[in-house]
């Protein structure tokens, strides 16, 4: 477990033109006024865990050891599901158990979950809906001013996950195919899968060739680029991104518009 | 009056898209290196002062006492509407006096409202058109300097104040009801109403039951439940909000969009 | 050259919702803790280089000098196109070498312009899709670590320069007219030329008159008032903004969707 820095990332669904987002802040610097908050983002589709889990991952790992990282995509706030605060051998996570976390600490190691039960570490709410300002903001807090972590609440044995989407094998026509899926679009359109660098080369070890073929719907791609300077606006290109994934694109132009593709659909190495 | 905090927030309707924003910041940060800067919301819409006070009431006391509050949304900009400083018990204001301030001072004690005058803490500009950058910013930043707040200006002995909307009873086939109506939507589209938990308290001490009907257009909702978990997506349901007001909600969906609801809309408590 | 502060801003078309940003943030606080981060913004149209470029100019003087300018809109990331460190008389800039620094620096004194070489100061990156967060972050953390600037990498002669829009003087009908155009709109819809204050002091001093008549399509606007309150929600009126240049504008209503005008629309003086 490192020792928790005074830098607090948030991650929520509640925008930014509401109250709800300043509200935590304002808990949190009250409680520690030194700390650092760093949005991650807060355009989460409303409800959207399977989405914030997805971002968490993504860029947690930017961020120094002994970061607070919270959370805060509570459909079942005021429920009976459980307000988790988690340590790993890098990180704190402050979040709701509905498998928000599941992504992250699937590459985490020496996990150890608690359950937010002590109440010296919460405000005194006037209702059940914004556990974001009564229960998170505050323990994060309290965690960064130095308050033990076994003290926030009785440890848990498990907690929820998501369902994770892997690339799997298939074959048609005799021939072997890596079948993966888009999983996330990015403000400029370009089509994220979870094909990783590790699954091309696993395909190259298969196929015993360089450069595979990338299909998604009608469009068939050869080979691979090394940046988006290499593709053009009409042809989809793909390349390894900053994340080390698959990723289709249009060269200065948004391919999930131009190409009518989203989440979920299937991309084939060939 | 609180010892001024080096902790200034921002609230405006200059969107995040241009350079206002960062220009009053750069503005704070050239005063006060020290300073942390906090954004409340940017995204009020255009001229929308009666909106910027809700919010400003609404996040204001999550802050630490001493924090210092900037608001600017100022269609009088350039006119002689006057520029206010106001202290009070625990916070410090800074807004273009036409009612921004109203809501938020109405629950405050020890008021004291100056203008802002003394051009030693005003920048000199280019045009006559953002006070935001000129006037608000440096203010703010030279208070929390330790500049004291009676050289800002001299005392006013009153500020514009917007008119409270209240609920009020009404009495129809014999039955009294007491009226509020939808203020706020929310960015999950749930509905805030300015009926508040007091006002349920009202109602019961009055009607002598425990559990109102509450009357939206031609939906008749039976109680309050406890939290969003305890409603469903087809039918509205209502709770106690984290602001401690009623509120009507569509579980895990759109309540504004489907039930086309905005501000304005009388509720009934029956 | 400025010592440099640990002031950060940050100008992307990174959009808000995406992990970009705060994986930026991320490396940057990894490096250096104390650093402190201001957004200018992240909303720049995908790939607009040009409207960066003005955005930058149009307030990074409002900040402390010293300030660490980093500005990435690069559709060329991961092309031949140079990574850019620059020092000026009073900041640090931190960009591709695409024209994004050009009207910024066009208003700097003692520039030195290198290239972002040195591997010490750049992340190994998983691709080469993201050079905000594996080049340009990491290497404005390490300045204002206090690394020497001539340790970034050698000294270039030159950097790409944008076409500068400057007005010019036009004869129609026996008369002198300066030309200028919309250069952008703001939040509000407000119409911003590229007509300055000074423009207006040529035209005073050649037309031998206070005030001129401005043209825009079919509009005849006569002379400038001072501020947004002196103008009416139907008739545009015209004023000199808080930058210094000419703005035309609709009390309190959206100009550009109304006029239905956009940048690059002629302005006369005349």
């Amino acid at each position: 477990m490192p020792h928790p820095l005074g830098l607090i990332t948030l991650l929520t669904d509640f925008g930014t033109a509401d109250w709800f987002v300043a509200s935590m802040k304002g808990v949190i610097l009250s409680i520690n006024p030194q700390a650092t908050i760093v949005d991650i983002t807060h355009e989460v589709p409303p409800h959207g865990v399977e989405h914030a889990a997805y971002l968490l991952e993504r860029c947690c790992r930017s961020f120094p050891s002994g970061t607070v990282h919270v959370a805060v995509v509570d459909p079942g706030v005021g429920s009976d599901r459980r307000p988790l605060i988690v340590s790993s051998a890098r990180y704190f996570f402050l979040a709701p158990d509905n498998g928000l976390l599941s992504h992250m600490l699937e590459g985490e190691k020496d996990i150890e979950v608690r359950e937010i039960e002590n109440e010296r570490y919460r405000l005194t709410p006037l209702g059940r809906t914004f556990d974001g300002r009564d229960v998170f903001a505050p323990a994060a807090a309290w965690l960064t001013m130095g308050e033990p972590f076994a003290s926030f609440g009785r440890t848990l044995e498990s907690y929820k996950r998501l369902p994770v989407r892997l690339p799997h094998w298939e074959q048609s026509g005799g021939q072997a195919a890596l079948v993966g899926e888009i999983v996330h679009i990015d403000c400029f359109g370009n089509l994220i899968t979870n094909l990783s660098a590790d699954h091309v080369k696993e395909w190259q070890a298969v196929a015993k060739r360089p450069n595979p073929t990338i299909r998604l719907l009608s469009h068939v791609i050869d080979g691979l680029v090394g940046s988006y300077s290499e593709g053009d606006s009409e042809n989809p290109h793909v390349l390894i991104n900053s994340g080390g994934y698959v990723e289709i694109f249009l060269k200065e132009s948004n391919a999930s518009r131009r190409l009518s593709v989203g989440p979920g659909e299937p991309v084939r190495l060939s």
